[in-house]
């Protein structure tokens, strides 16, 4: 029981946080327990009810405690044994190289169709809670208003209203000034990152990639039979400038392509520090910076730091953007900011898809216009929270001891270093058997380096089947790591 | 009066036609007039009306005539000097160039999205009866069939449904038998030809073109770093083989990229014997054809040829088509049907935007299996011939006579030969400054050949203001003749 004497509520909450803290320190309340409801632990510390509520709010912004809708309070999960650092697979002499692997993606893609997977093999992680009703009104409101227009060309660049959107909501979420005019609409991130891609590089050049990272990125290079170099990325801070600094000097790097925002899969996000000091860096050596941003809407916490394009000042930097993690994947709307290089992209855009969806635009700038969106990433960032915490306490109940993981703090996916040994690609294989997709890490990298790597998403409204699934996938893991 | 005791109606109706006929033999009925009216005729020639009406439905059908929605029949008029010859500017000596003329493009693009402009510079025939109402019913009754699974991931290669009702197509309009695993949706017509030819090419490779050919054609070949070199192509039978075979003697060329029905801009198609031919010649060099078909749903006769991939047995032909011309540009829902080359196709497709719109693809599938997209077709195509005949009418009115225009049997657009010495830039800068938008004969070759040749397009609902534009146009023609 708290000092009933004491009338300031900011103290009284604080106290509260204390009282929880000590409980989580001592061992009374262990990772993944459920905090007393607001009316008991309001009876027991004799506070009001949203001094209680304020004080596990707190705790939540702390990342103590996470809330799951329609439940309560839980203790935050987290994983028993993160990564920490880059893979001990990495070779130093990392050299620009073809991309290997074409029909392991190939068998990963067609294991995501499979009738009735379980799809934990995708990152997808609107569909935790899918935004389609909300859309749905918005589009039948454009379908209306637009009518015969709606279904016929929208500008090369895009649709002016959805521009406009996409630049205030730069403006609004991280003080960063963008023209509208400078941003270019695309088929999704994906035909972004080739747009961007063949404007500032071409046949036979060399592009620096993280090491994991995206296999559509590294398909890409493939497809535009460029060579892609690998550079250390670091579990805890993302790429490693001292590592790029040396594969800068060593290769002749024409651009890097990397995520600053929980990049994919490791999920690490750069400082604001880092980003600076990137761009410094590769200004120097004028290599163009491909980055990649599609995630930035999906730190739990919703602070979104700066892209790396605030801090360039030159055209540097070509910013990737997307709406296909955050609202809506079949609508295929990403984009390219990107100033002095914008009218190459608009003849790039132009030549390889003519111009995107109208439709889909017009109804994408209603859905921003309206404040949809944001209630729908207010409601999305917890359930993939929640998700997160989940997958991190199965992880640990049913994986063997020596499983190490990464520490989402946003997106949809987790990155795990199984036992030595394990091959990640007999795994994928004997799951797939079992109706479960997942990622195997050898996709994530230019040269097969991830053997026993896996990548699993938690962007789908949690069952029994999801639990079931990582279970099997825990024990399989065992005997692979035994056999 | 024709001959009251005779029984027979299909002596009757022939004895209707063979009237008009002489009428249009001696001059009494002149181009551009109107027909009696099916009453009249009734009375005058003693039959019935319905006799009357099969007699014009077949003039029709012989293209003596031309039926006008709520209005009647009227005498067709043809090209007072028909194009009959390749461009006596084409150089025999035509070698492989990388594309000029970018900045022009872009000021064509430009003016097509200039608020209020009269668009006689895009080839956009759906808007002669936009399709939306039909479209928009099929979208909503996707929207609440599928919900969620609407705004998710298609699959990389395209929604099976869809897939399908192509295939389908193809073999109750043409004949021809195409797996639906062996077609990949794509971002409208202008994806799939990205993906053809980077499918059989790489940079620095040299593909050849029809010329005139379609600019967007041009500026995907200039994007990939590829070379066009252009081949003699005739107004009356597209592609003329014997150019071809010495263009393929005297350079290393990798792939065609050829329409083979309503070519853009001639609107020229290819008999199926040439088709067949030229599947043989190209067969025999180890080239790659890439079927640009986008077009052939649109021929006013609904007669569609066979393409020339049904020429083809072992995957020498990639075949493209597009819903854009047909029925919803803004969808960006497009296609290639390429058997062998299908696995390579996938991945680009996945690198280069990872699937198509679903919504879209769903809808479109909806609307074919209604039978709303052949309706849709029926209902468009005399309006575009209508439109073509009044643009003919319109052009040998206000243009000077030495003017030699295309006559065209489908699509939307009508190429012109200006006299000589017209220049058809200045023609396009001034026509824009009046808010008219054309399309300057030198985007559609490589090198700038066309410099007086217009292509103008009658996809749009018929007006005065599109008339008064053509009238402005024919003047300024006659000016700058004489300057």
């Amino acid at each position: 029981m708290l000092q009933e004497s004491t009338s300031n509520s900011t103290f009284l909450y604080r106290q509260v946080i204390d009282l929880i803290d000590d409980n989580i320190d001592s061992g009374a309340l262990k990772p993944g327990d459920r905090l007393p409801s607001l009316r008991r632990m309001s009876k027991h510390a004799g506070v009001s009810i949203p001094t209680v509520r304020k004080a596990y709010v707190e705790l939540e912004r702390l990342r103590k405690v996470v809330s799951r809708p329609q439940s309560g309070f839980y203790v935050r999960r987290l994983a028993a044994n993160p990564l920490v650092k880059p893979s001990p697979r990495f070779r130093a002499s990392a050299r620009p190289v073809p991309i290997s692997g074409q029909s392991l993606m190939e068998r990963v893609y067609d294991g995501l169709y499979q009738p009735d997977v379980v799809p934990l093999g995708i990152a997808n992680p609107t569909m935790a809670r899918p935004a389609a009703k909300a859309l749905h009104r918005a589009m039948k409101r454009i379908m209306t208003r637009a009518e015969d227009r709606s279904i016929s060309y929208a500008p090369t660049r895009g649709e002016a209203s959805l521009r406009r959107q996409i630049a205030y909501r730069y403006l609004d979420s991280v003080g960063v000034t963008v023209e509208p005019d400078n941003i270019c609409i695309t088929n999704g991130g994906q035909e972004a990152l080739l747009i961007a891609l063949q404007t500032v590089a071409s046949e036979g050049d060399v592009i620096a990639v993280e090491s994991p990272t995206y296999h559509g990125q590294l398909e890409l290079i493939d497809s535009l039979g460029m060579l892609a170099i690998e550079v250390e990325t670091c579990p805890e801070d993302g790429v490693m400038l001292a590592s790029l600094q040396k594969t800068l000097a060593a290769h002749p790097v024409k651009a890097c392509m990397f995520s600053t925002t929980l990049s994919n899969p490791l999920g690490v996000s750069m400082t604001e520090e880092k980003r600076s000091e990137l761009v410094e860096l590769l200004t120097g050596h004028g290599v163009a910076l491909i980055e990649d941003d599609v995630y930035g809407d999906l730190l739990f916490d919703g602070r979104r730091p700066k892209p790396a394009l605030a801090y360039a000042n030159n055209g540097q930097v070509l910013t990737v953007g997307s709406f296909s993690k955050t609202a809506a994947p079949g609508y295929r709307i990403g984009w390219i900011v990107a100033g002095k290089h914008m009218r190459r992209i608009g003849a790039l855009k132009r030549s390889f898809s003519c111009s995107s969806g109208l439709l889909q635009q017009l109804t994408l700038a209603e859905f921003l216009a309206s404040g949809d969106y944001d209630r729908h990433l207010n409601g999305l960032r917890p359930i993939l929270q929640c998700n997160a915490d989940r997958m991190a306490t199965s992880i640990c109940r049913h994986f063997p001891a020596s499983t190490r993981t990464s520490c989402p703090v946003g997106g949809s996916v987790v990155w795990l270093e199984l036992p030595t040994g394990v091959n990640a690609e007999k795994l994928f294989d004997d799951a797939l058997a079992e109706g479960i997709s997942t990622a195997p890490g050898n996709i994530f990298a230019p040269c097969h380096r991830y053997h026993n790597f896996l990548r699993l998403s938690f962007g789908h409204p949690w069952s029994d089947r999801i639990e079931q699934s990582i279970k099997w996938l825990g024990h399989r893991t065992a005997q692979l790591s035994e056999g």
